[in-house]
């Protein structure tokens, strides 16, 4: 803030000026003590300038209600939620949150660091405060195709933003733990370093922490949760649409109390952000499994804030800023009001118009795949026993099977009886022509396709189908769109989502989008699709650095063994 | 670290390469998670490996102890020791101490920038870790002579320096308050600002906060106390010579836990350092009070490092430094071993010989007074009524009071019968000649008379006296000995300590100055002085922002309506 701005607050706290707005006669948190406190709240110029009685201003009357600080979503991939970054605003802050930690790596895993700065510049001047981590997984390892990868060079472009605050996730941790210099390289770029260690414990855990890394989000037990938090690591406990972790962490608080833990959501749907919530949600969860609210509070506003080092975020005290939201109680965790940088942003649930930035068009212009050849999905000769992924149900695992398929005409070809379809990944940056090609189980596709340009982390075109022209029909029409999700049968497109930002995210409201997926996923159903998320299992299984196999643009993945393998035993 | 040497932490973590040094078997403590870990503690190149086992390295033996992070003190001035900082580091790390955040403002009001940069340099390769705060508050008011001011740009001279961390205590909180232009310069030179806020409240505590103040040392109760964590400063309890805080302050750990408090010394006089200690005598304290001892340790370890942002220190956990405290028990904190940067730096309470920085001359060269005037302790004609100040035992603050004084020769001079002794403040600084006198009830001082030139916060000769012969043969004899402390009687002097450097610090062991203290203080009984710590009282009554009456080289000064005042009413 400006001197003058600052002078201005100080007469307001003295009592010597009107503040902007008071919230008067609400039970104020104090996120210092875990108290409630009796006074009305004045704002001026953006920031709080305390608690007590006061003259003049804007009035919010908060009696019967709880005033706490704006919610913090501690680590979140804001591509997840298929949302322009305003749009995604738009609904977290009508929920109480009022700023998040992202980490751009999808993005940029398309658009490289401009994408990631582009995300940020998107960010500007929303009533959310989107800080963000330079990702240092870009690609997510060497086995897929991203645009581009992001060396130390790109990541420190990206950290000139003032808005860039540390190294996001270090996902490679059998490098980080291995020493590898490269890695380190990048961990050793900022002192702030967020981690991303599951499973890992005992002395490779220590190795991981040695490399300076302090957070981390991967726990699914309150112990592997606490044997991080023994060593320095701020436990992230995540509730995500893929990995609901929240209700097991919560044994970690119970045992340990809330310090060095904060809530974060990782990676929504935007269904769940719509139907479900955001950081409101999570606090809902704690106190209804037992956790006090006061806990839940300062894990959901100073915690977070103070594992990013952001000193002037999470509490409702002088000098802060004055991000708030007034809950009608703290089981619902309803917000009535939220104030975000001293202006009421969201009434009842909804946020206030506003201004969203202009989207350039170079960030909608990343589809370049080559023309798709008449034999690019052929599988190969019949007659082989040959390697199949297996889904399992609600997780991002893989299990790797051993079948002998169909045939036809000599061919390898999908098996919709026994729920073998064919997946393909289309590589689509850099119109190689590359185009990896497997069986995959579990989906319960009888006919048709569907394919999707959100394909984690190199979001490349991921296609499944029963036949070639409907795999073939989903490509083209998503090289057409831009990006994004496509419905075929009998070789023609049933029902698009179109992503025409990066491929990743839509420009439409978010009710829409959950609207048009629900539809997407209703026409899958009729074609056999049966399983939860469809789309969303689908993005994961091109990411080659979750276990077991995989299949990205290269082929299929081993992935412990970290190398392509022969569909072909 | 380099990058080697992270690489080989890491090994030594995974169980790779051997470490350079092994605790084993002691009792671990997990100050993220207040839990005893079981296991040994391996360290590479002054870093916390790992706690697990490990092969190899120098061992020592911590079964049946107590392992736990080196102690830290948050906010102390080093200067108040009389002790150059190698020697301050001998005393404190015998006790467990390994870290200090000090405020080198005593320094800084008689060598200015270049001497609170000295003070950081002599601390260069001791087994301490000293940080430093930029002085903000040189001079500490108008009414009194440093050698010079410290404006920002001197801030910002002192804040280059690689262990200075932070703006240092805003002393001047009714300007803070005020919100003036000047003081609000100095706050905003850097993010982390200590404050200093005796018994403010309310509306202008929320002021001092919200001008981006966050941390005070100055509370007397818990109540004050709480007030300013519920603003969201970090509340430093204090255990002084002169302000023993500790036991008041403690209810508030007891009613709403240990976060945001840590534990600092402020100013300890050289016998309480030996006789008590230091961080450690605060964690004593506090476990005889009732403090669980694992609350007591994080106020002495982590929670002063996250005060401060010192991000990899106070705690035992891979990638900190390995700084620790091997301790008989967590009743008597006796440390038995003390590592400071992976190196054992004391053994049964002795700290083993390092090589001090050497002193450079011109930190010794800093008496720089006119010669005194044959008038230069004259009252002024006899007959009226005075101000006197009165000494308030054991408290800095004194009383303003008004006396009819005694006469010699038609002028107002001293009267011991009735305890009413003169007192002078030499500038000697820049030899202008400035001399301030009045009058001081309370010293019971019969004849003879004592000098300072450790005088809060200019460090002009303060000198208080029964006759001039006295006062004039002290004052002498502290210009030719470069500064300290001198007690003379029948205008000879009795016997002195030298202070040299910058007329603040004996260059001579703690021990040696503790018995030459008590000597002084023994001489001084015969010749009347009976109350506590007579030097450290002096040193304080020219400190001219602590009410009601004080006096320095301008002349009388009445703190409240902060202005010169005669001394004839």
């Amino acid at each position: 803030m400006t001197g003058a701005e600052r002078t201005r607050l100080l007469a307001v706290a003295r009592g010597d000026a009107e503040p902007d707005l008071v919230v008067s006669g609400a039970r104020v948190f104090s996120a210092f003590t875990r108290e409630w406190l009796d006074g009305d709240v004045a704002v001026a110029d953006g920031r709080i300038a305390g608690i007590g009685s006061y003259d003049g201003g804007e009035r919010i009357d908060g009696a019967g209600r709880h005033l706490v600080p704006g919610l913090i979503d501690a680590h979140v991939h804001v591509e997840s939620s298929k949302l322009l970054p305003a749009e995604f605003a738009r609904v977290v802050v009508a929920r109480g949150t009022t700023a998040v930690v992202c980490d751009p790596h999808e993005i940029a895993n398309v658009l490289g660091a401009p994408g990631a700065r582009w995300l940020l510049d998107a960010s500007e001047g929303l009533p959310l405060r989107v800080f963000a981590m330079a990702p240092s997984c870009v690609p997510a390892s060497a086995l897929e195709s991203a645009q581009g990868a992001l060396g130390p060079a790109e990541m420190e472009q990206i950290l000139r933003h003032p808005r860039a605050i540390g190294v996001a996730e270090v996902m490679d941790f059998p490098s980080v733990i291995a020493g590898d210099p490269d890695v380190l390289a990048k961990v050793g770029l900022h002192p702030h370093v967020d981690g991303h260690a599951p499973g890992v414990t005992g002395a490779a855990l220590d190795a991981y922490a040695a490399a300076g890394i302090r957070s981390d989000h991967e726990s699914t037990t309150w112990e592997e949760a606490l044997q991080k938090r023994r060593r320095g690591l701020w436990v992230l406990l995540r509730e995500a649409s893929n990995a609901r972790n929240l209700e097991d962490l919560l044994e970690l608080v119970r045992r340990h109390g809330a310090e060095y833990c904060a809530f974060c959501t990782d990676d929504r749907e935007p269904d769940m952000l719509v139907r479900e919530g955001h950081i409101d949600a999570m606090c809902r969860q704690a106190v209804a499994a037992g956790i006090a609210a006061e806990d839940a509070l300062v894990m959901a506003t100073l915690h977070p804030a103070r594992c990013h080092g952001l000193a002037e975020l999470g509490a409702i005290a002088p000098g802060f800023h004055a991000d708030m939201a007034l809950l009608d109680d703290v089981e619902s965790f309803r917000a009535s009001v939220v104030i975000a940088g001293g202006a009421v942003a969201a009434r009842d649930g909804r946020t206030l118009p506003f201004a969203p930035p202009p989207v350039p068009d170079w960030v909608r212009d990343t589809m370049n795949a080559a023309p798709l050849q008449d034999d690019a999905f052929d599988l190969g000769a019949a007659g082989e026993r040959v390697r199949v992924i297996e889904i399992v149900p609600g997780q991002l695992i893989t299990v790797a099977r051993h079948e002998t398929p169909a045939q036809r005409d000599g061919r390898l070809v999908a098996d919709p009886v026994r729920d073998l379809a064919e997946l393909a990944v289309i590589e689509r940056h850099h119109a190689t022509g590359r185009v990896g090609v497997g069986l995959v189980r579990g989906f319960g596709l009888r006919s048709g396709a569907f394919a999707s340009t959100v394909a984690h982390d190199a979001h490349n075109i991921v296609v499944v189908g029963a036949d070639h022209a409907s795999m073939r029909a989903c490509a083209q029409r998503l090289v057409e769109l831009g990006g994004g999700i496509a419905v075929a049968d009998g070789g023609v497109v049933r029902d698009t989502l179109a992503l025409p930002v990066a491929g990743l995210l839509s420009e439409q409201p978010a009710e829409q989008v959950v609207e048009r997926l629900d539809e997407l996923v209703a026409l899958l159903a009729e074609q056999g699709v049966r399983i939860d998320a469809p789309f969303m299992t689908l993005s994961f299984l091109a990411l080659s650095v979750i276990p077991d196999l995989k299949l990205t643009d290269r082929g299929l993945v081993d992935v412990t063994a970290a190398r392509v393998v022969e569909l072909v035993l």
